[in-house]
C-alpha cells in the first residue's frame, strides 16, 4: 500500500495568479497530488491540499516556501483570520500506510529545514509540540503576526523551537505540525453584526463550553456583507459537522439572524460525509461500507 | 484501468443462514468482490451486492441461480415486496472501464445461459429489454409470481424472452438486465395503517405525478409494527435522496404520521452523498473533489 500523508497547508494570501503559480511549480513533483485548492478574499487566505509520501511533500513544502519568501509580504497582509506568516500552518495528516509518528517526524524535519534555508522562526505544533504551550495552534497564533513580532524575543512562551527568535521580512513565522484529520467548516450568517458571529462562535467553541473539539471565531466577510462562524472540526467524529451546523442555527435563531449556508475549506473524509447522510435521512445504521467508491479504492 | 461492473442480486429469502452460504460459495471467484449484504424478513428479500468483470460475474450468477434452485421455492414465498423468482432480478450496472453497451450484452448472455441450463423462463429488462413493455421492471413483476405462473403462457405480453413460457417449480422466473446506478431508499411511518405508507407512494411515484424518477410503494413492516414507502431512484441525480425524503415527510406531515427514519439498500454512490451533504448544509458548491477518499481511488 502506497504511504500517503495529507498536507492542508494554509497560504496569507487569496491572489488566485499566484496560488496557481504555486501549484503549476509543484505539480511536477513526483508522487505527489495536489487534491483541492481553495481562496478566500475576505480571510485573504487560501488552502492547498497536497495529497503524497514524506519526500514528496518536503519537496513541495521547501518549494512553497521559497516563492512565499518572495511573493507573499506578511507585514503588508490584511484578513480576517488570525495567522502569524505567509505560509502560515503547514499540518501533517496521516491517512495511508503511515502513523502520526511518520507525520511527527516529517513535521520536525521539513521544520528544521525551512528554519535553516529561510532564516524564519519556526513552530512545532498539534501532535509534533515540542512545548505544551505550542500544541494549540490558537495559542501560537495570538494576536497574530504583529503581537508575535512584538513578543517573540521578549516572551518565553513565544520563542521559536528552531530559527531566529525574529520574524522573517516576508515570511514571518512558519508554523508546522502533525494531527488527525481536521474539517474546516464555516457557517455564514445574513447579518453585518459581527457581534453576533462572535457570540455564536464563543457558544460552538470547547474552551467556552461548546462542543469539546470544535474552535470557532467569528469572522467579517465584508464582500458579501455577512459575517460568519469560521470553526476547525479537530476531531469530527466526536464533534460532528451536522452538531456544529445545528447549534449554530439554534444561536442564530435567538438573534433573529439567517443562517444562509456553510461551506467546507479544503477536503473532507468520507466518514462525516457518511454521518451527515445519516443523521439527516435517519439511518442510525448507515455506514462507510455501504458507499460504492468506498469498495473501488482497494479493489 | 479494472473493467468493474456492478450487481445488486435481488433474493427472494432473509434466511441468513442461506445468504451467508451464497457468499461463500462465490467468495472464492476471482475478480470478484462482494461489497454488501442486505436482508429484511418483512421484505423476506435479500440484495447481495457485487463488483466485477464480465466473467467473474458471470461465474457468480450462476453459481447463485444454482443454489437457489435447491434452496428457495418461490411457490411458497411470502413477502411483502413484489417478486416474480427466487433469484428475482439481476441488474447489471457499468462502474469503470464499461459502459451500458457491455452491461446489456452481458445481461443477454447470462440470461440465455441461465434459460437454457435450469429450464426457466428469463425477461431482459431496463436497458437490456427486448421488448418495450418489458422495459420497466414494475410492469414484468405486476402481480407477482402468483399472477405471473397465470399468464406467463396466454398472454403475448407476459411470454418471456428466453426459455420456456412455464415458470419453474422452484425459481419461477428470473429477470435479468442493464441499468443505471438506482438508489434503494427506505422510509418508514410510525403507524400501521399501510394506506397512509400506499397514499404517500402514490404522491412520491413518478408515474402518478410524483418525481419523475421515483418508484414508490407502500409495504407492511410486521415486524416493526410500521408501514414503510420502499423506494427506487432510477436516478439520484435527476430525483434525489433529499428531495423523496423531504417530500415524505411533508406529506406524513398531513397525515398526523411520524416519520422515524430513513434506509439505504445496498450501495449508494459517492455523488448522492455529497448532494445530501450539500443539500442539508446549504453548501451548494459543495464537490465530489473535496472528498478525501476520492483522490485516494486513481492515486
Amino acid at each position: 500500500m502506497k504511504r500517503v500523508i495529507q498536507s492542508a497547508i494554509n497560504l496569507s494570501t487569496s491572489e488566485s495568479s499566484l496560488v496557481e503559480k504555486i501549484v503549476k511549480e509543484i505539480s511536477n513533483i513526483s508522487g505527489l497530488k495536489v487534491a483541492d485548492c481553495s481562496s478566500d478574499s475576505d480571510h485573504n487566505r487560501s488552502v492547498v491540499t497536497l495529497l503524497g509520501g514524506e519526500e514528496s511533500l518536503e519537496r513541495a513544502v521547501l518549494k512553497i516556501v521559497e516563492i512565499a519568501a518572495q511573493e507573499i509580504d506578511i507585514s503588508r497582509h490584511r484578513g480576517e483570520h488570525p495567522r502569524v506568516g505567509a505560509v502560515d500552518v503547514i499540518p501533517f495528516t496521516p491517512w495511508q500506510g503511515v502513523d502520526m509518528e511518520d507525520c511527527k517526524k516529517l513535521a520536525w524535519k521539513v521544520g528544521k529545514e525551512i528554519a535553516e534555508e529561510f532564516s524564519v522562526p519556526v513552530y512545532f505544533y498539534g501532535e509534533a509540540a515540542l512545548r505544551e504551550e505550542h500544541r494549540d495552534l490558537s495559542h501560537i497564533r495570538r494576536g497574530g503576526y504583529e503581537l508575535l513580532k512584538e513578543e517573540i524575543d521578549k516572551v518565553p512562551e513565544r520563542y521559536p523551537d528552531v530559527g531566529p527568535a525574529k520574524v522573517h521580512p516576508m515570511l514571518g513565522a512558519v508554523v508546522i505540525g502533525a494531527r488527525g484529520p481536521l474539517v474546516a467548516f464555516n457557517v455564514n450568517l445574513k447579518t453585518q453584526d459581527l457581534e453576533v458571529a462572535k457570540k455564536i462562535a464563543r457558544k460552538l467553541r470547547g474552551e467556552t463550553g461548546g462542543l469539546s473539539y470544535v474552535k470557532a471565531i467569528g469572522v467579517n466577510l465584508k464582500s458579501k456583507d455577512m459575517v460568519q462562524v469560521s470553526m476547525n472540526l479537530l476531531d469530527f467524529r466526536k464533534s460532528t459537522i451536522y452538531q456544529t451546523f445545528e447549534l449554530v442555527k439554534l444561536e442564530a435563531k435567538r438573534w433573529g439572524v439567517e443562517v444562509t449556508g456553510g461551506e467546507i475549506i479544503g477536503l473532507v473524509p468520507l466518514e462525516a460525509l457518511v454521518d451527515i447522510a445519516s443523521f439527516y435521512l435517519g439511518i442510525p445504521e448507515l455506514s462507510i461500507g455501504q458507499v460504492l467508491e468506498y469498495h473501488l479504492s482497494d479493489y
